[in-house]
């Protein structure tokens, strides 16, 4: 059975999926523009047409008929490995989780989400946990509710992870974190000393932002992001957006004194654009043409990110074109370039994380996560959890929880079942990685070159084509021999920070 | 009865029309950033989307609910001048005039704008009219019978001229028209002659466009334009759309030989703001919130552009500032930079035309105009007829038809009974400056000392709160104690352009 079998309510189904896709791309415009240009005004107006396509696209993804078209398309019997059956174990999967909540509870999870978030932001200003803890107590009910309708097989998190990263098992997780966490604390002792001897201000200088837009510009391109399908604007907080097959959004921000903060921003959304860019244009709006997990998107962005642009092959190449941009790079070399973006030193905030420390803050907040979804911690009690936790990995010592627990926005977003996401990214960066090399040995000299286009075709042709045709951890089995491990990542670490 | 009135399905409109109203400005949004900043790529998708929800659009309106609920609101007898006939009163002319026309018709002219539009462009490049002439003739065709579809009084034209200013009769345009030629054409030969002495190139410079647009800021700001309730953005063609009654978006292009070419568009397009921005945002997306016509829309762009931006005043008042921003303005004395600004001189491009040519563009495109519809002249023979017009009033040869009758894109859309609206906003916008310095013996000394709060409160007062309560026509009427005329512009033009 191949695309071509027209059968009805498979048509059907398509169909109501392309009319989603266009009201879900036009919200994605909205709160692009709202991110990126809307007045201050405008804010009130902007909600209410979100809160109106929501609906909208809602409905009528959870109509009656959409369920009968699926139960038509189960009884059919599409072959399994076709496309066809791939799009419809999704939409099971996702008509599922939709219908199974009560909208009553929908509605309930987005008011309190709305309040939390206000609460969470005055609560980090003033460094007071108390604010915020009536507002997350009630989110880890509700998420307990959620987890409840919409079922699962060994504990409630797992139905949370499901929300981001489907077919993941808390009990796997727990492994593998468990695993990193014991090669990552003695590997962090032996990188900060390395790096003690890189000045913290070794790049400080007078950085402009047009000049910075143009390199970033110009290295986005070399590395294949396609900008008649894309562009790069300004925003607090960095994200990736589609708006339609061929209109990926990417932002950053700028920082005139440190010119790489931008640019490694921009290589890290870059990673997802062209994971967006790669997926096929035919099947947008589907599952076929939907990125995997957020633990895959995450795996690009890092990829781009750090395994190409944080390698010392990358300012051997780039050294030259940075410095006619920016004449007082001349100071540096690329060594002490590659050395100064890879500088090791815990600290407390994530986003600012380094590559060796950055899984540890991500662990800390998933043992939390998972512990008050199962009722082993109170919520009232994170703080002094995430400190000791923190203290024992880091080796530093919370005074702040607006340096600590309260840094994030995702809990005031409700989001649970997010964080671990981050990591899986970083592994399976380096498995991806690991396995391109050993598939292309060309690929170290290609990369060194700055040819980067042998290692976006293996990613288009591995990953980035098949959309959510398998399930991540499926896809990344059968692209690398095996499920995501800890092994390929601390190989890396070890080697890049640690070596003698 | 007043808006506590809770007419069960007047209450049932103004949710129809909120509703529509979270659409339609999602269209503005879409077609703003297409404008903006979509990438290239994205134009297949962006297109269909919009027919997606502009199809949504017109069959919420279209529905038989609203005209059912129309028709209760007319029985209910809302007193005569309160805001809910006012409403009333729109909406079944709006319904009548999307109902009357079968959807057969508007899908054969939405078709064939789209070829038209991509004809237009390559006419133009070629200066071939002949590329242009098939779909033009259709298009003149296509807009009878949408006339015929609507109604009219006395002449077809008419029911085209109310798509774009309700109330409008073509026999009065026509006279109205006759009479301005007959005054500009020996205006603009007295003009042209006092003209003659001031450089064509006297404002040539190097103007770098942060700093043209940090002036137009300060500028756009101390008019009374509310940034936290709109933004300027960069295009080829300006133009001015609302997002939502806190929105509203300006744009405009600039010239880094020129700086007052960016400056007087947006000027011109802050005019237009104004206007918007003064709409009542508690009636947004009905009637009353709407602005009353094209042509009193352009009262206000050009008041602001003119008779505010082009005053010797004007340059007395921001001479210095432009000095602050560009030093080599220092060559020229504020009465220089205002004659610079007030060059007449004939010329073949409208969008280029000073005060006394910019109608005699028009009115040869209005007579042009209506012939076509009225079957007195046939598509083949624009040419020659524009030309011969042309040189009848400006005293120039057209020689290159892309300098003439192909220069503007509004054929193309299929849009007629809209250019006639740029000339009634002159002749508006001179008769409410009039009445304005009647009103108010301050307002020059206060324009003249940069305090435009006054004018902008008396515009608020008189035009912009009223929205589509009364038809353009009263509202100038009400407010100035006749109809609109050509008297003020003309007494104007000849006192700023010919005065000995």
């Amino acid at each position: 059975m191949t695309m071509s079998d027209k059968f009805g309510p498979y048509q059907k189904l398509l169909k109501r999926a392309h009319q989603i896709a266009l009201v879900s791309t036009a919200c994605e415009t909205l709160n692009w523009d709202l991110e990126t240009s809307m007045p201050s005004k405008a804010l009130d107006f902007r909600a209410e047409q979100l809160a109106h396509f929501g609906g909208m696209k809602h409905r009528s993804f959870t109509a009656k008929s959409t369920g009968e078209w699926i139960s038509a398309c189960e009884q059919h019997g599409f072959e399994t490995d076709s496309l066809e059956a791939a799009n419809v174990r999704e939409w099971r999967r996702l008509y599922g989780r939709a219908t199974k909540i009560p909208p009553s509870l929908v509605e309930k999870f987005e008011r309190t989400r709305a309040h939390a978030r206000a609460a969470w932001r005055e609560a980090r200003k003033k460094s007071e946990f108390k604010i915020f803890r009536p507002y997350f107590e009630k989110l880890v009910d509700l998420n307990r509710r959620r987890a409840d309708s919409w079922g699962f097989a060994e504990t409630p998190y797992d139905a949370l992870l499901a929300e981001f990263e489907p077919g993941a098992r808390t009990a796997q997780v727990k492994t593998l974190f468990a695993e990193l966490r014991t090669e990552l604390v003695p590997l962090l002792t032996a990188a900060s000393e390395r790096s003690a001897a890189i000045p913290k201000d070794i790049l400080q200088g007078n950085y402009p932002i047009a000049t910075q837009q143009r390199l970033n510009h110009k290295i986005a391109e070399a590395i294949g992001f396609d900008f008649q399908a894309g562009r790069i604007d300004t925003t607090t907080h960095p994200f990736c957006t589609t708006l339609g097959p061929f209109d990926n959004r990417l932002t950053t921000r700028y920082n005139e004194q440190d010119f790489t903060q931008s640019l490694y921003g921009i290589l890290h959304e870059v990673g997802h654009g062209l994971y967006e860019q790669g997926l096929p244009a035919e099947h947008f709006g589907t599952p076929l043409g939907t990125a995997a997990s957020l633990g895959l998107h995450e795996s690009q962005s890092r990829l781009w990110e750090n395994h190409v642009g944080r390698d010392p092959a990358f300012w051997d190449r780039w050294h030259p074109v940075a410095c006619d941009h920016f004449p007082e790079l001349k100071r540096l070399t690329p060594p002490q370039l590659a050395a100064a973006v890879n500088r090791v030193s815990p600290s407390f905030i994530r986003v600012e994380a380094d590559q060796v420390t950055y899984d540890l803050h991500i662990i800390v907040r998933f043992e939390i996560e998972v512990r008050l979804i199962q009722g082993e911690l109170a919520v009232r009690d994170v703080p002094g959890f995430w400190n000791e936790e923190f203290e024992k990995m880091l080796g530093l010592k919370v005074t702040d929880d607006s340096q600590g627990c309260l840094q994030d926005i995702h809990w005031s977003l409700g989001d649970m079942g997010y964080f671990p996401t981050y990591t899986l990214g970083n592994l399976n960066a380096a498995q991806l990685m690991h396995q391109a090399k050993l598939d292309d040995p060309n690929l170290n000299k290609d990369l060194a070159a700055g040819k980067y286009d042998s290692l976006l075709k293996w990613l288009r042709d591995k990953v980035h084509r098949h959309g959510l045709r398998y399930l991540p951890q499926d896809l990344i089995q059968q692209t690398t021999g095996k499920p995501t491990g800890v092994a390929n990542h601390v190989d890396y670490l070890r080697q890049k920070f640690a070596a003698v």
